[in-house]
């Protein structure tokens, strides 16, 4: 099997440059040399999440960092609403239920957002709900939610509103601060451009009075042990010291861009594929695409395996659908180290794939 | 600052070979190459836990893998034996109180190992405990305890027996199965000589059977989960990638040479650093020194910490003490990438840091 270019929405292609810096010979975490990288790195993550808020950094992949903004402001029993529509939306709604939360799903049609008047609805009908838990990008369904008309709810209830954008961050925009986004959810192998095992929450004063009366156990995501350590660019446990050195340089990349620049690339890119798409007979699978990756139904009810297996072949690894979307879409990525010129030629591989078959 | 060798009971140095590895463009967790990967790895690791056990791999840092060996064999309010002879000890402590365990500390003398016997006592005298707690290595310490002996005590209860491994494990000997080690912990960064991020649990029938009756909530660390993946050679979520593909290559440096030789030449070195220790006038602090790390006191009580910095003038970096050893011992890693060169070389640079001072 040739050397595969990776299109898909996790992990994406780690540049060079940021592997040349992973490759390095490894330093010890208590030390300067390490804590100065690690005050860097919370402080360059803030530009990214848009954000004044503390960012805290866990050694795990995007799902523990998911947990840990569950386990840190909620106590047995409380209610939280989660939208469901996708697979990462049911992975907060399995989540909350491990921890005993009385969990108000709201579920939505695969592929379309949430209607931010659903999520009034719930909470001015449900009194009490701690938190409100969504997708910026709901990856299994290339889909992007509107989190500055959900941020304008959810800022006039009590709910905290924790959002998951381990894909979406540094692709679709993000506005922590101004859209009320009290957790922000990420992790390393999307646009950060680095291999899977580092995941991110940047948590809001709002937030922080919830973990101080939060009752679920908790210890290795104890956001607490996090901040304390924080305070002398210092983490609890032993951090993921490799990928910390990588999220350095990955931050130097997009400062020296502009992450709005980057958000515009992503966008750009993501349209190329929307309209090669349409020239080639592929639905758009989502009604409100996202910028981070888009899906693509298949022309004719064919399976989407083959021609998965037809553009590996070729040397382009895409993504598959999720869950109930198995067989029938494929999902490109477009953003992260991706390039423009990747994507065209991604296309061209579609187009022939798509012949072959 | 010159370039650092690394003698710190973790992170270890990391062998050239396995950076080139782990340097390769990054591949896709859900395709046959990793499948394939994950399977050789999970299944290689049983040579060096010495087990037919299986052993679980989280993308986290040791002490995920620490809570993991908790939540999921206990439930709310159930009895469990810890040792506490350290800082690591002291861990499984805060995290079985963190979850609702109810704790019952077998408290020792830092730098002495645990009296099977006091085992045996604390379980004939309180019925129904769960399971114990121990360390192979308390690396606060650098004491290594006698599992085998441990495991004699606890198999004659119903108690399952815990061990942390994670500076232990290729270092220190650890027969997993022949003295009913039911959960054997471990992380990357030290014998196996990766960078830190991922962990290990290796998990016997008696702990499984636990497993089905614990109430204690998870999620991230779900032992099914995993466990049913792994029969497709798969991972619940987004695995360490990178960190597997090193711990293959890092795998097969260990079974050519040979688990046991590899346990007899971390002996050798630490035998050397503990004569050389007696020559230089520093005293052994441990009572049952590990093969792992060695710890060293300070001659005349002076100052730890202007020790080390010495050293690291001169491009070697020691670890100090933790808690309450903090300034006055160092500690001495020779397990995993470390040669006897580098031993010899640390050796000749104590002696002249230690003439300095």
């Amino acid at each position: 099997m040739r050397e595969q270019l990776l299109m898909t929405p996790g992990p994406t292609p780690v540049p060079q440059e940021i592997q040349a810096v992973i490759a390095e010979p490894i330093i010890h975490h208590r030390t300067p040399e390490f804590k100065e990288i690690f005050k860097q790195v919370t402080n360059d993550l803030k530009d990214v999440f848009k954000t004044d808020n503390d960012c805290l950094l866990f050694a795990s992949s995007g799902t523990g960092a998911m947990e840990a903004s569950v386990v840190n402001v909620l106590s047995p029993g409380d209610k939280a609403l989660v939208v469901q529509g996708g697979k990462f939306g049911e992975r907060y709604y399995e989540i909350c239920k491990a921890f005993g939360v009385d969990v108000i799903p709201l579920d939505i049609e695969w592929g379309t957002a949430p209607d931010p008047e659903s999520i009034k609805d719930i909470l001015s009908k449900n009194t009490g709900v701690k938190a409100v838990y969504t997708e910026l990008c709901e990856t299994s369904t290339a889909t992007v939610y509107d989190i500055k008309s959900i941020g304008e709810v959810v800022s006039t209830f009590d709910a905290i509103l924790v959002v998951d954008a381990i894909s979406g961050l540094g692709a679709d925009n993000l506005e922590t601060d101004t859209w009320g986004v009290d957790i922000a959810v990420s992790g390393s192998q999307k646009a950060l451009m680095l291999p899977p095992g580092l995941s991110l929450c940047a948590v809001s004063p709002k937030a922080w009075r919830l973990v101080k009366n939060s009752k679920l156990p908790k210890y290795y995501y104890d956001f607490n042990k996090y901040k304390k350590a924080k305070e002398k660019d210092d983490t609890p446990f032993t951090p993921a010291i490799t990928l910390t050195i990588g999220l350095k340089k990955s931050l130097e990349i997009i400062k020296s861009k502009g992450i709005d620049n980057i958000l515009k690339e992503c966008a750009d890119m993501a349209g190329t594929v929307r309209s090669a798409a349409e020239d080639l007979g592929m639905g758009l699978f989502s009604k409100a695409p996202s910028n981070a990756l888009t899906g693509l139904e298949m022309p004719g009810g064919k399976d989407a395996s083959l021609l998965i297996k037809a553009m590996k072949k070729r040397g382009i690894t895409v993504a598959g659908g999720q869950g109930e979307l198995k067989g029938k879409i494929i999902r490109i990525a477009h953003m992260g180290g991706i390039t423009k010129k990747d994507v065209a030629g991604t296309i061209e591989t579609l187009r022939e794939s798509l012949k072959e078959l």
